[in-house]
C-alpha cells in the first residue's frame, strides 16, 4: 500500500518512519507540509520521492492509496474530505475535530465515496491496554463492572500550546475517553468532571484546568473513572484497571529495563517511559497496520468515525459539567 | 492499663486477644454483652476474670481505667458517655453514631469528664497506610493534589445485614471518608457519588448500592477517589495512591507470601490477604497501643470524637448526592 | 503443655515470648540460665513462675512436659539427653551439636525414653518456604531438578564471636544445608564449595570465609547451590528457588510494607525485614505449635534428630571441600 | 557503511532486518549462503541487491565495507580471515571457532590488516543486563564480590542438533561464561562444573548433560555462578544478578505486557518473552550499531577477538572439570 502524508510534523515523521522501517509491503510515496522545507527534511530522511506544495495536489496522486492526515487539527476534516472526495482511503490523526459538524461532514464525505477512514487513537493497540481488552472480551473478568483509567503527563505543555489547545478535555483527556469506551465496548451517557489547577497558576490564567477527576456512566451501567494530572514528577503515567464479576485486570506502566538496585538506603527500579513517543511507538506501528489490513481485506476499520466523534461529544459534556459542577448528559447521534 | 470491655462480639475480641496476647502491661479485667454466654466465653478464652450483666455495672468497676466500646453502633454513644460520665477513658467502636447530634452528646461528655476518647479507625494504623501519611508529612511528596482509595470487599454481607446496615456509605465507605481526612489532613467540603447496583439486585431492592464510585473536594484544594465495591473475587482490594507534586506513593495489597509460581500456562502469585481480619489484625493492635499511649502520657489521641464526625457528615452529603445526582456540600460543625 | 527452658538468652526469651503470648493452651512454667539474673529478668517479663539454679533442677520438676534447650551450643547434647532421661519431651535449638557422636548420643537418649525430640530449624515453617515444599509436594512443579538458594546476613557478627563459631559452614549456612534437605526431600550425598574473604580481612585472618559458594548433588539426582554472605548492604537476604521438570518456584523477600515511591528521581520500595527476628518471627512460633501437635497427638516431630544431624555433615563436607579444593563426599549415617 | 552477509540462516536474517529497517544510514549491499536459494529469499526480502555465489567473490567486493559472518560455526574464522585479508571490517557470530589456535589466527588477520572485528556476544548490549554493568562501573555497588546468571532455554533443541553442538558448554553457556566475563571485567581462572541430565535422557545418550551449576573464580577474587538448563517449562529465564560491598542490583526477565489478572483462583501475569529473538532482538541491532560506531570513529570494538577467546578457554576447563568432577584452571593467553 502507498501512502501520503499531510503534515510533516511529529506524528506525521512518526508514521513515516513506522511505514518506511517497520512495515514491509508498504511505503510513503508522498508528503506536503504548510512549511514545505519540514516536508523536504522528512522526505530526504525517510526516503520519500514525492514533496507536494499542498494537500490538494497530494490528494490527486494516482499512486497514493491511502492519505495520512497529520496536519494541524483544525484542518483534518478539510483534508480528509478533499482525501476521500479524491477517492483516498484516510487515516486522520485525532482528534477528528473540535467540532461535531465538522465530523459529520467526514463521515459522510467517507461513506458517499466508500473508502475506509481510521482515526489515530493509537492506545488502543497499546500491548497492556488491548490485552486487556482481549480478557474482558473472552470473558474470563465476568460481567465488566467498573473501568479506571490513569493518565498523567510527565511536564505540561508550554503555556501558549496550552492557551490555544482548547483545554485538557479535548487535548489530552480525549484519549482516555476513547479507551474508556473502547473498554466499555459501549457508549458513556453521562460525565461529572471535577477539576482543579493545582499544577501551574498560568494553566488557571489561561481559562483551563491540570488536574481533573471525571466520573464516565456507561450505557449498560458500568461506572468509571479517568484520572489526569498534566505533570507526574516520575514520568508518564499510563495504567488502566478493569474490575469484572469473576476478576480485574491491571496494567501497570511499561519500564525502560528490570533492573532493581538494592543499597543500605533503598530498593529502587526503574521510572516509567518518559512520554507517549517512548511508551506508545509501537503502537504507531499496529495502528497503521490495522489500517493496512482494513484496506487490503475490505474490513470495517477498527477506530471508525464514530469512534472519533463520541470522545468529542463526551469531551464536551465533560467541558460543561466542570464549568456548572454538576453531572451532565452526554450528546446522543 | 485496665480495659473493661462492652460487646463481645468480632471487634470485642479482636481487642481482647490484642491486649492479652500483644500488648504487655496491660490487661482486660471486665467484659459485658447482651448475651451473657458471648461474654462468658471470651472471658474464658481469654482470660479475664470478670464478667457484668450490664454496661453498667461495668462502667462502675473502679479497676476499670478505660472501657471498650464494641457493643451494637445504635449503643455506642449511651455506653461511651456512661463510661466518660464514670470517669472512664474511652475507646469507642466506629461509627460513634449514624446521628450528628449523638455524636457531639459524646463530645460533651468526653471533654466535660475530662477523659480521653479514641475512635476506632483502625486503618489509620495499617503498616501501608501510615508509611504513605509519613511521607506526605515529610515533603517528600511536594504538595498533595490527588488521594485515590480503592476499597472493595471479597464479598457482599448476608442481605439481611445490608437492609439494617444504613447504607453502604456509613457501613463500608465510612473507613474510606476517614482515611481520606487523614491522608489528605483537611476536611473534606463536597462530594459526588455515583452508585450502581452491579453485584447482587437485592442489594438494590433493599434500597443500597453495591458499587460507587465517590469524588472529593477537600477545603485545601486537593481533590480525592474512592471506589467501593461489595464484591471483588480476588478477595480485599484496599489498596491507596497518593499524588503530590514532587512525586506520588502507592501502597499495594498485602499478599500471605511472597511465592511466584513459574509454569506451561502462567506466572502466578497470591491473592491479596482475604478480609479485614488478616488484613487489619496488626493494626487493631497498634491502635489500643497509641490509645495506651495517648491515656498514660496525658497526649490527644490520635483518633479524635471530631474524627468520629467527619465520615459521617460527609456519608450523609454522599447519600444525598446519590439520591440527587449532584455534588453537595458537606455540612461544617 | 508445660514448657521448661534452660537457657534465657535471645532465642530462650523468643520462644518464651512465643508461648507465654502467641500460643494458647500451652505455657512456660520454669525457666534457668547460667547467669540467674537473666533468668529471673526473663521469668519476670514474661510471666514464669519458677527460676531453677540449674537445668538438672528444672528437668525434674513433674509439672514439666517438655524442655527448650536453648542454653549455648557446646550445652545443648547434656541437657538434651538430662532432659530426655528425665522423660520430658525435648525441643533442641540448632545445631544440636557439632560432633556427631554427641548428635547419635542424644538419639540414643532420646530412643530409650520413648520422648519426642524436635530441632529448631525454624525456617522449615518460614510462610514462604513451607508454601514452596508444599508445591513441589503437590507435584505442580513436576520433578525437582535444581534448588538455589540465597542467604545473605545484613553484617557480619563480631569478630570475637566469628573466632568461636566455628566457622560459616556451622553457624549461617547450617540453616540453609537443613533447607535443602528439607525442599529436596533426601539426602546430599556430595558438596563442593568455594569461599572468599571479601567482606572483612579480620575474618579471614580468624581462619573463616564470609562469601560462599556451595554446590550439593542430592542422592536422588536433583543439584543444588547455596549462596552466603555475611554482608548484605541491603539488609537480610532470604530467597528460593526450585526448578522443576513443569515449572519453578521463587520466594522473595519479605518487606515491612507494600508502599512504592515514585519521585523525579527514583522508584524506590522497602528494603527486606532486616535480620532473622524479623523475618522469621512467625516461624518460632509456627514451629512449637508443630511440636506440640506432635506430642500430643503422639505424631513424629516435623525435625527429627536425623534432621539434625544431617546439616552437620554437610558442614563437615563443606569445609573439608574448601579446604582441599574439591567436591568432598557428605558421609553416611 | 555498506555490509556484506556471508550465511542467510536465522542470524543472518536477523542482522539483515536490524540493518535494512532499524539503523538509518547503512544497508546490506550484498548476500551469499551455501545454500543459494536461501541468500536469494532473503535478499528479496530485505532489498538486498547482490546476491554473491561465495563467499569468496563476496569478500572482494569494493562495495562492501565489513562482512557479517553468520555462516556454520566451522566456517567462521576461515570466512572472517578472508574478510580481514580482503581489508573489510568483520562482525563474527559466536563462538569464533571452538579451536584456540583458529581463534588465534584469526586475530592475527584482523592485527595484519589493521581491520576491525566485533565478536556477536549480543548479551552485553541488553538493556537489563548493560544496565547493571554500568551500576557496577559506576561504583554504586561498590567493590564487586558476587556474579549470580540464571540461564535456561524454553526447550531442548532437537536431539540431532546436540549430537553436533559441541556440548552444552561451547553451544549454550558461551553466552554466559562471556556474560560472566564482561559484569566482571577480568578473567576467569578457575571453573568448577557439576552437571546432571534431568530433562532428556536421549541428551545424556548423546555424551551431554542438560541441566549444570558452573562455579567461577575470577582473578579479582570475585566468584560467580551459572546455572543453566535446556528446558523451562514457563519460557527463557534469563537473568543476573550481581552483589558488591555496597549494594547488589538484580535483573529480572523482561515480559510481553505488564497487564496483572486477578481471579478467584489465582492472580496472574505474563510469563517471559518465549526466546533469544523475543528477548533479544533489540540487543542484535544495538551490537551492530555500536560496531558501525567502532568502524566509523576508529574505536576499538567492545567485544573484540580476546573476548572470543575467553569463553571458549573457560568452556574447556569446564568439561575438563565436569568429566574429572574437580575444579580446574583456565588456561592463560
Amino acid at each position: 500500500m502507498k501512502f501520503g502524508i499531510v503534515g510533516a510534523g511529529r506524528i506525521g515523521r512518526v508514521h513515516a518512519q513506522s511505514i518506511q522501517q517497520a512495515i514491509s509491503g508498504s511505503s510513503v510515496v508522498a508528503i506536503t507540509d504548510v512549511i514545505k522545507k519540514s516536508a523536504e527534511t522528512a522526505a530526504a530522511e525517510f526516503g520519500i520521492p514525492k514533496v507536494y506544495d499542498s494537500y490538494e495536489d497530494l490528494v490527486k496522486d494516482p499512486e497514493v492509496d491511502a492519505v495520512l492526515v497529520c496536519s494541524s487539527t483544525d484542518t483534518h476534516a478539510t483534508v480528509a474530505i478533499a482525501a476521500a472526495n479524491a477517492k483516498k482511503h484516510v487515516f486522520c490523526e485525532k482528534p477528528v475535530d473540535l467540532s461535531v459538524e465538522k465530523i459529520l461532514a467526514v463521515k459522510e464525505a467517507v461513506n458517499k465515496n466508500g473508502v475506509k477512514l481510521q482515526v489515530g487513537f493509537n492506545r488502543r493497540f497499546d500491548h497492556n491496554f488491548s490485552r486487556i481488552k482481549e480478557l474482558s472480551d473472552s470473558g474470563e473478568l465476568g460481567k465488566i463492572e467498573m473501568i479506571k483509567i490513569t493518565s498523567r503527563d510527565p511536564a505540561p505543555p508550554p503555556i501558549e500550546y496550552v492557551k490555544v489547545s482548547g483545554g485538557i478535555f479535548t487535548d489530552m483527556t480525549i484519549h482516555d475517553f476513547d479507551m474508556a469506551c473502547f473498554q466499555a465496548g459501549c457508549p458513556v451517557t453521562e460525565v461529572y468532571a471535577k477539576g482543579a489547577v493545582l499544577v501551574d497558576k498560568a494553566i488557571g490564567e489561561a481559562g483551563d484546568i491540570d488536574t481533573a477527576l471525571i466520573t464516565l456512566t456507561f450505557e449498560n451501567g458500568v461506572i468509571g473513572l479517568i484520572d489526569n494530572s498534566r505533570r507526574a514528577a516520575y514520568g508518564y503515567d499510563q495504567r488502566l484497571e478493569v474490575f469484572g464479576s469473576k476478576g480485574a485486570a491491571v496494567a501497570e506502566n511499561d519500564k525502560p529495563t528490570t533492573v532493581t538496585v538494592l543499597t543500605e538506603k533503598t530498593v529502587s527500579s526503574d521510572k516509567p517511559l518518559y512520554f507517549f513517543l517512548e511508551r506508545y511507538m509501537k503502537s504507531f506501528t499496529d495502528e497503521i497496520k490495522a489500517f493496512i489490513d482494513s484496506v487490503e481485506n475490505n474490513k470495517p476499520t477498527l477506530v471508525d468515525i464514530d469512534d472519533g466523534l463520541r470522545p468529542i461529544l463526551i469531551a464536551q459534556a465533560a467541558k460543561k459539567s466542570l464549568d456548572e459542577n454538576r453531572p451532565v448528559k452526554v450528546e446522543k447521534f
